[in-house]
């Protein structure tokens, strides 16, 4: 296997921890976004929707899309789990990682890709070029306060998202308020049950490996 | 279990679709979300992103989001697979599955919930109203075309989404045709590859119950 990634990007940063927390190495290859290496034919060939990270197989094929990724590694490589020991656990996990990415993730990018310079024509990840919506920026913003507000209320009733275990989530939702720093959004003082979260969370090794490198 | 569900809306038909092509049974419970009855108090303590389907457990516990729930349902009742065979077959119908609704299922939604005058205050789901942003009425559609001719090349390579069988992609895939429809966009002559799937789609006796009932 090899992953074509972009370090310090948020959407490899999940794979990347998920590797770091199961111990598998791999071959990396860097995917230079800034150089719009990922809209090269080349790679779309392998990446269908143009995007990193993307999982060569060793049958020749291609996977890409995070939750496709990692619930393959999860699948050949059980130890330690990161989506829990039951079907149940593992629908809450799949549940709460969808929620961190649609409602936290895609906020936080909405923002950012709809007022960089650097992403004129790219406000989505994909082929295909869109021109910016300004009105994005504001709504991106309100949106990743209310996903703050949620993810608060949802850790007051639960030791980690998904339940009283870490997982594929807690990565998830953690790369999230990471990447929220970019648009200088952060969890607020009231935000008690999130904040005691990210310093529980931000203990394991890791963080320094997949985030802090950065 | 029990299924909380609203007939004919597009999300709960991917659902309903795995069901029937299972032949699992279980309580449905309609959510009316013309009423407003999603965004209850008492719904949203079952579904925090106060959306359908959401499925009860027997141990008294709660899942939402569909990949979530199918995901579910499949480690449940194996047969017939709807995610292929090996766990290469599985990335790769969740790698589809995922396209299917981030640049289809989404984008159509966009166009729907950012024109509809019934829809003001809600462009997403979830429990926080936002304005409507004209805007997007336009972009979508030009998602929604580009996505016919993505999976249009897409099935130019390959006879169902993820490889040489039918899986819960195809039904997503489907099933966000389908949900075009809602704002008259259809695959076009040109999408032959995409119209031949359809038609072979649409020859299941499943899409009868869970499509055509509409």
């Amino acid at each position: 296997m090899r992953l074509y990634t972009y370090p310090g990007a948020p959407s490899p940063q999940r794979v990347e921890w998920l590797l770091v927390e199961k111990g598998i190495e791999m071959p990396m290859e860097k995917v230079d976004l800034t150089q719009g290496e990922h809209l090269r034919p080349e790679f779309r060939a392998k990446s269908p929707n143009a995007d990193v990270p993307t999982l060569a197989l060793d049958d020749g094929t291609f996977i890409s899309q995070v939750p496709a990724i990692c619930l393959y590694l999860e699948d050949r490589f059980p130890e330690p789990p990161l989506y829990g020991q039951s079907p149940e656990d593992r629908a809450r996990v799949i549940m709460w990682d969808h929620l961190g990415y649609i409602n936290g993730f895609r906020a936080v990018a909405e923002v950012l890709r709809n007022s960089s310079r650097a992403m004129q024509g790219r406000p989505l990840v994909g082929p295909h070029n869109y021109d910016q919506i300004p009105a994005l920026v504001d709504r991106g913003r309100q949106r990743v306060r209310n996903f703050f507000n949620d993810f608060n209320g949802r850790l007051a009733q639960s030791d980690y998202l998904a339940g009283d275990f870490f997982s594929m989530a807690d990565i998830t939702g953690y790369v999230m308020c990471n990447f929220a720093r970019w648009i200088k959004e952060q969890p607020g003082e009231e935000h008690v049950h999130l904040r005691a979260w990210q310093d529980k969370i931000s203990q394991r090794p890791a963080v320094e490996k997949v985030i802090q490198r950065r």
